[in-house]
């Protein structure tokens, strides 16, 4: 079965660039089929990259080749990688865009991309993307090994950022964080649904508003009422119906979510 | 042969949501051909996105399936449902999104997905576009019967929105109204040319301007000129060449077009 | 092999246009892939469509179709082509859009489109994409002779922009063009890397601000500094790092870079 290579980059769509990155694939692995995942990611925001991944990957099929470029240290001393899952593989500079990834899954193998026979030629310094990291990608969509690609990094080795966990205190409560906003305003906390089983109802502040109760879905709330669900990856989220949580609460990445059972 | 899929949501292409689906239906159907029509349907505006299909789906092969997520009750008890015309496939929500190929097309079979065999689990109860939509849509492309999903419906008892008519007056005016504003400002009324056929000239007024005669294309006439034409789907057209008439004449959907013969 | 079809518009993908044409290429060529360049040419942008072809075209595999579709004189006596050189298909109207392909290679044949057996009929005097360049691209892809498609053309009859060349001054200085600003406001000059053989360094100066030395990449400077480089494609570009240079500096296309050996 042919085999599929997706692509999560901030290039945007108004330049050539993501083109010409395609071009290059299409021309290794003209019978893999190219899967655009989101070429949108605010530039150079890793943590965001990094949680769209998070979002997109569990639902392809074995074997897909997953090729992410957010890479503000581009021709700089940073590594390029490729790591092999037991369910995919993945491509990409070591800057923490892999973070969730190696949280959840465990590595099989992961290599430094230092062989330039998988490579598009010139390789230019400032679009890896297409010179190194989209080849690559294109050569493990055709079956090429991870081994032939570099020399073997220890995965403890690799560059991640701290994925904040949330606390459970002694009288019952819960410290989460908002860890990722979407682009329709709505936060993300880092709790799984399963840390709320310790009680049946729960009431959540966060920026000073204070929401009891979990709704099911959207329309369980009367329009621009604030809410809490559990979002489509099984955390934690809160949202303004019709309306942006994010900016009519000031919230930012990184602030607190307190739970406390009721 | 292998089926085509095409996707029209709201969902944007900044987060992880339409990669998600896209990793579904691969894994489910991988020889299917995934066709992006457009995510960038403004959030909830299933007037909007029933008229991207509209002008979308007729240029498609037989047997393609469309798969349209703009779903403000997703969770709620609206109906999810698959309907077949003679030309294709239909994949949504009962929420009107389908008003002008249920205008257009006859409905050979609609049914109420409700077989949890061609879904994606666990179901979210927020994304509805991964779970169900997507996957069903994958397995209509796969060659699964329609009346495998779940049971039939009524087709008269689906919702719908009202599409307004033209209507031609004991004068030989018309009264229309603008249906649309595509992305570029323009507007679409209600009025198929054939309706022109009437007379050899018309005056057309809309937001108390008035147009004199009908051109063939933007060229005709100069730059930041109103202008009227009949669009690439057959129907009255109003434009600023260069410009952007919606926001020049502080135009909406809904708003009256009158024309008259001289 | 199946062939490929790229795609670079100006239509954006809110509206269906860009599915529609989609849907017209996949019933004629249904085995051929069609691959998304860029839709978001800025409106009427012939000169930015002509630079993202230019920096996408020349990645992609023998034989494949370009087509471009930035058409303000969609319907109008502009020429359609289609034009073959020794690696692709361009089809295109004949408006300068096809100029970077015209000074680069080598035309083997050209036709103006003609041949309505290869076009999607009714044909829309406002939506060539859909009606003639679509399809015409689709019957390429499929095998259809250039020749079947219309009359020849005189390669040397076709409307071309002029492409600004740099010039050397007896002194060494060299004076160069902006030719194009990308999406995060990066610069590109109208100057191959090799004429900075001549000189180890070099000092730049544009709009008044004047830079010493190239740097190789991005990271080799301080955020929100000023800085010369050679871009992905070979040519002079001056940037922020993390910021807009055309912003800051109040720079448009056709604005002038003068270089100092020292």
């Amino acid at each position: 079965m042919p085999g599929t290579i997706t692509l999560i980059t901030d290039f945007g769509l108004e330049d050539g660039h993501v083109g010409a990155m395609k071009g290059v694939i299409r021309s290794i692995a003209p019978e893999a089929t190219i899967v655009d995942i989101s070429h949108f990611v605010p530039p150079q925001d890793i943590g965001k990259a990094a949680y769209v991944l998070f979002t997109a990957y569990p639902y392809y099929p074995a074997g897909t080749v997953h090729v992410v470029v957010v890479d503000p240290g581009v021709g700089t001393e940073r590594q390029a990688i490729a790591l092999q899952t037991s369910v995919a593989y993945f491509v990409a500079p070591d800057n923490g865009v892999l973070s969730y990834v190696l949280d959840r899954e465990g590595v099989e193998a992961v290599v430094q991309l230092a062989n330039p026979k998988y490579w598009h030629h010139p390789v230019s310094d400032v679009f890896h993307g297409r010179d190194i990291f989209g080849p690559v990608g294109a050569h493990l969509a055709k079956g090429v090994p991870l081994q032939s690609l570099g020399e073997p990094l220890d995965p403890a080795a690799l560059v991640t950022f701290s994925l904040p966990r949330p606390e459970r205190r002694v009288d019952g409560s819960i410290i989460a964080q908002v860890v990722v906003i979407d682009s329709f305003g709505n936060l993300t906390a880092n709790l799984p649904a399963d840390w709320l089983a310790s009680s049946p109802t729960w009431e959540i502040e966060v920026a000073g508003q204070r929401i009891r109760g979990l709704q099911r879905t959207f329309g369980d709330v009367a329009k621009n009422q604030l809410m809490a669900f559990i979002d489509s990856e099984g955390f934690l989220a809160i949202a303004v119906r019709n309306g942006n949580a994010a900016r009519e609460l000031g919230i930012k990445e990184g602030d607190q979510v307190l739970l406390r059972p009721y």
